[in-house]
């Protein structure tokens, strides 16, 4: 199956940093923070998703005898260091929000605390899944939101990056309230809506237009009839015909454009179909839609459904977050790195998210032992390498809860124009002091030397 | 595995277009072209490739009987379509440009002639699979030839899109030149060299910067150094300090800069290490590389080495192509398309790389059964849906083509700098023929209603 997890999904790095904590000793627990950095100036807040295949991989996570052979093949590895990853299983504990939680920078999504060795061999798999998920839901919550309640359906398969991406963007575009999608492996794995009807391609083939309409309005009665072709005013004069030759066995559904200026097509389209009765036949806009045309069309024309490819599949104008997967503590003691411009705020966190008067009015980032006012977002998932039974595991209950979680946003972090000022995220007051004094520590260290 | 291809990653509207095709007896044969319709204004030129896992898909189709239940269970598909899916195989013939090739605007890369309904069941997963690896290719040979020589590891697998993305990519990339991935996954389904020390998690867990180096050293003596994890250019001085304490023992290869400014502290640890007598300690740079960074480094500093990672894991400055698979001829007669601005050329077709004095001067597009100057970059790959033969079949062997053709390209396409003349690609006469006989044949028919 796609959707497979191998355990030699990791960067050699982690597997060499395996050896050498293995060897010195160093299996203490760390407790590692997987964050956004900075929000894209295109995003005012991403939506995270992609926890349950990060739960799934964790529980699962094998070397296989194939897999040890291969490492043994590169020789970097010892004895015995080869026959711990042949035992190895991720004893850990996982709190993250859950999928489907607006989150801003710097917040944590997600914390592994695990025995060293562990928690670093698995980083590589949990950063990708998160970020691809995270990435791809926070875009289509925008295409959502600018479609205002019409119909998006998910046409990214053929340009998103590979298999896998293609499968999980469909699961997340789900969770974000997207309606459906032309995938039918994610609609099989996932058990989402999955729509389609015809391509340039089916016209093409038939000698003429009106031919093609009609052999698949035969095959398929309630379907959209793609118009552009040819010539989309033609095309819609066609189905019009068609709507006359078949009499009450007209069912059609929608004329999809795909092509020209969708705006006034759609206004011009809307008229001829009117004139001809044909109130019920919705229009159906496809072809280069991001959430900004989508907002342009909801506000000029009469558009009843988007389809929307590329744009939302790869997440375009900005198709990468700068997410990262820190140590925060080892052996109980915080840890910090300072590097220019990369602070990592030290120890176990906790997210406390203050609702007023119905609005989500500032996040506190806090050590996880700390309790402030606002509901925590972070929750306990795994402990001892097992999953936790939660509530809200069903794909629909996310996408409900994602939906509630986004309305409590302020509306211009929700808006897709980008926010004047960001989404208030605070410090808490003993997280700043622990920061505070480890760095003291640490630059004391270093000038004693 | 993850490289499966499961003949579910498909659109729904492959299906319904088959079910139609199957009831109105339309299996005559189909030429369908995969191309890209405009190179991006950051591409001169693209670099194809994933050919092999096209064929491998072709090869391998079949719908399981999960499969056809779940489609049974969609409500869509009459029992003889399915029955028919359940016995589908592909039966068609491949004609492809070898992976490697530089390719242009409009211009094949591969064109299937199969019975209509499994050439259009296809096209998801060969869009797909195509896009991916010729987005990324085309992008590492930018960052390849910006580095000119230098070793350029990739280190994108947390931040590509899902994990058929991150291991395509690494494919992709040691096609276009790149050195080795820290994929390990990669390493081991492709053989390719893979590439990896530590991160500044190693170094944060150790309470000391000094005892971290010295503890790694000794696992892995002829290891890279990351030395921004507090100060860069103090951790070059540990980096002496143990080459005194290790003697003849001292091995390091390299010392990691990965933030800061990159030039600066390049020059500054280059000197540091040459006054300690570490000449032959390398200097390995990573952190928000991509190939216009890179190529200022290289003029700039004294870096032997670049650790690339999501810029060309993403293609971040064009994170996806305008790849179509388009009908170009049914039942023996060429088929186009008029949407407004998207013209395909009809019919079968070849190109033709013209080579005077060692460099590529111009392409002819024609149809394929045309005989014309030049070097033909098609190749009949696969017949009666079995792969043929082929030289070429290892990575490396696609490498080292790939180098050969790309020195073939003028200085200026090659250039990452966006060319003032895109290279010249020309239509043969025969071709724009009989696109245009053929355009005014659909316009006259349209006219005549």
């Amino acid at each position: 199956m796609t959707t497979d997890a191998p355990a030699l999904f990791t960067d050699l790095y982690e597997l060499k940093m395996l050896e050498a904590y293995l060897q010195e000793g160093m299996t203490a627990e760390a407790v590692f923070t997987l964050f956004v950095r900075r929000l894209p100036p295109q995003r005012n807040y991403l939506l995270a998703c992609g926890l349950e295949m990060v739960l799934d991989y964790l529980e699962d996570l094998r070397f296989d005898e194939a897999d040890i052979a291969y490492l043994d093949s590169l020789g970097h590895f010892s004895t015995r260091c080869l026959e711990a990853l042949r035992t190895l299983r991720f004893e850990g504990e996982v709190r993250a929000v859950p999928e489907g939680t607006p989150v801003f920078a710097n917040e944590p999504i997600l914390e592994v605390r695990a025995p060293l060795p562990q928690a670093q061999l698995v980083e590589t798999f949990v950063m990708n899944q998160i970020h691809l998920q995270t990435l791809l839901a926070s875009k289509a919550a925008r295409v959502v939101t600018a479609a205002q309640g019409r119909v998006v359906v998910d046409f990214g398969a053929r340009r998103m990056h590979g298999v896998d991406a293609a499968l999980k963007a469909a699961r997340a575009f789900h969770i974000a309230g997207v309606t459906s999608t032309s995938n039918v492996l994610a609609g099989r794995v996932y058990g989402l809506p999955v729509a389609g009807t015809m391509a340039h391609s089916y016209v093409q083939a038939h000698d003429d237009e009106s031919e093609a309409f009609r052999a698949f309005a035969n095959v398929f009665p309630d379907t959209t009839m793609l118009v552009d072709t040819y010539d989309t005013l033609d095309g819609v004069r066609r189905v019009i015909e068609l709507s006359r030759e078949l009499g009450e066995r007209f069912r059609i559904a929608a004329v999809r454009l795909d092509s020209g200026d969708l705006a006034q097509l759609a206004r011009e389209s809307r008229a001829l179909l009117d004139e001809a009765g044909l109130q019920r036949v919705q229009i159906f806009a496809s072809g280069g839609l991001d959430e900004h045309v989508i907002a342009d069309l909801v506000r000029e024309a009469p558009i009843d459904a988007f389809g929307v490819g590329t744009s939302m599949g790869v997440s375009a104008d900005k198709p990468d977050l700068d997410i990262v997967y820190k140590l925060a503590e080892y052996a109980g003691k915080g840890r910090l790195k300072l590097s220019a411009d990369k602070p990592v705020l030290p120890g176990a966190k906790q997210v406390f998210r203050i609702v007023e008067g119905g609005r989500a009015v500032r996040d506190v980032i806090a050590g996880a032992d700390e309790q402030l006012p606002g509901r925590p977002l972070l929750e306990l998932v795994m402990r001892n390498g097992s999953t936790l039974p939660r509530p809200r595991v069903t794909l629909d209950a996310h996408r409900r809860y994602a939906q509630q979680e986004l309305a409590l946003l302020p509306d211009a972090i929700r808006s897709i124009e980008p926010a004047r000022e960001p989404y208030p995220v605070e410090i808490s007051a003993a997280l700043a002091e622990h920061q505070r004094s480890l760095t003291a520590r640490i630059e004391a260290a270093a000038a004693s030397r």
